[in-house]
């Protein structure tokens, strides 16, 4: 039997926490790197990389390398969301930012954006040319995705369909990737590696909308954030989006809710105004929607049974999750 | 006659003012790309990768996009440094961050290092391994450049060889880049390869300290910059270091004029201690030795007398130049 996603996640983790980096002199560069790559998390992107690579080629010990990689590039966008959105904690540590300062954020960022291209071009000659395009196309992809949330926040007309393509750049764009280059490295065909591109993609909507979800009604202790942050930083979550377009007067409601003063008030107010719109309830529908796209891509490749149940029990475990 | 450096330069420059970018929504990503890459300046970077490409195999079409690339990485690291050291104007114009804002100029700027890479890594399948290996490289050396240049600020231990390998990780690496990607691209040898970028490294280091002496000795109206600015910032300047680790009593006299007020009687009187302690001959001096290095590597390539001479004249422009 193939190992589980968390067998992989735990393998990466083994593999992030043993990588050196230079230092001497060069400690101020590195280090804030080192401190970002080492703050635990699912490592969903590579975990979900390695799992490919080995449903097609059993190329486990071969996307090692190209997944942390991947890992590299969420941490680099993170670092430098965490500077753009003035984040100053992130799983309950300072962010590299406030540890340090701007500049630092600034420059190990770029340099692990580097360094992940550098990794995930660590791999065979013969398929150099595919994983290199598919990384670099998904990098823009989730730069504009970051750049069309930038500018929604700013946006009184913005539709759940901006909402979607955003979201399938920023998060989906990412989670294809992997499951693209881990196809790659693991042999697969051109149609197949496609398939699980498709897969990554609308797993990666669906968890988006999850997490929207769960910001909302999630159990505050295992979701690791508080409870209502997107309410009150007036994020535009599928939630909002899908109330706001409603056009009843719950709809009018709400907006004049999110005028409201950020805190718990708030947080209630637009809370009890989501449930009775029912938006819990639609918001969990359309997690299906996505889940069920990925299930469906998932069982167009040539896998069998045995090697799609990892990657079905995947989407299970992420729109499922309580954190 | 092969063309000269100028040529190169007005090709390129073409070819950057023809590139079109993603506009619509996008346009907040891509604007300020189009803007930064639309600024002027020498496009020493890409004019020498051409040059070195069609000195070795007449592919000077062939080399015009990875040259690109290494413009559009060089703009990248100039947004980026110009909101690390607070530059509000570049070449007479507001930098992205003064004229837009500071995550614009962080995320655009993530995105020139994508494009940059995407565009450099247009080559033949044949030669793309050692040119994005030679690329990422020279990437990491330019961020521990940069690194090291911010720490030196903040230190009072700098010597001329800190400076100096400060300056071939910063400025040198990125012309040894230039001169190796276009060696490879017109087919040279692996020894050629490694000559010309030992070309580009030494003539980046002339270059760098050229630029240091133009800042005290220069000619405001053609530098461009006005003149003093390194004084004014307290940079760490191949003149300053010099005059600092000689042991004189023009040292000590030197340090305290460092600790004067910005302006115009600082200025005055650090220069004045300069030419006190012959700075200004022994910075000249300076740069004939690595100019003379780079003749030198020049020369232990396989190209012919003629096929030296632009890389040969352009040594001389740069060395030569009063802006």
């Amino acid at each position: 039997m193939k190992p589980s996603f968390s067998d992989y996640s735990a393998q990466i983790e083994k593999y992030l926490r043993d990588m050196t980096y230079p230092s001497g002199d060069l400690e101020s560069l590195y280090g804030p790197i080192a401190y970002g790559m080492t703050a635990g998390g699912k490592r969903l992107r590579p975990a979900l990389l390695m799992m490919t690579a080995d449903a097609f080629g059993d190329a486990c010990e071969a996307a090692l390398r190209p997944a942390a990689g991947m890992e590299m590039f969420h941490n680099f966008t993170l670092l430098h969301d965490d500077v753009m959105d003035d984040s100053d904690t992130r799983r309950g540590r300072p962010t590299v930012h406030a540890r340090w300062d701007v500049n630092t954020a600034i420059l190990s960022g770029d340099t692990m954006l580097t360094l992940a291209t550098e990794m995930v071009a660590d791999v065979p000659d013969a398929i150099l040319r595919p994983v290199l395009n598919a990384f670099n196309t998904m990098a823009l992809r989730v730069y504009e995705g970051q750049r069309l949330d930038m500018d929604f926040e700013k946006s009184d007309s913005v539709s759940t369909d901006d909402y979607i393509r955003m979201v399938s750049f920023k998060t989906g764009a990412l989670l294809a990737a992997s499951a693209r280059i881990g196809a790659l490295v693991g042999g697969a065909s051109e149609t197949d590696a496609d398939k699980m591109a498709e897969y990554g993609m609308m797993l990666g909507i669906a968890f988006q909308i999850q997490d929207d979800w769960l910001d909302v009604f999630g159990d505050a202790t295992s979701f690791g954030k508080p409870i209502g942050g997107d309410i009150n930083n007036g994020k535009k979550s599928y939630l909002l989006l899908k109330g706001l377009s409603a056009g009843t007067s719950d709809s009018v409601a709400l907006a004049e809710a999110m005028k409201l003063p950020a805190g718990p008030v708030k947080v209630k107010t637009v809370t009890r105004i989501y449930e009775k719109m029912n938006l819990s309830e639609i918001c969990r529908e359309a997690v299906a929607h996505y889940s069920a796209k990925a299930i469906s891509a998932l069982k167009s490749t040539s896998l069998s049974d045995a090697d799609r149940e990892p990657f079905r029990r995947l989407v299970d475990k992420l729109t499922g999750r309580r954190k």
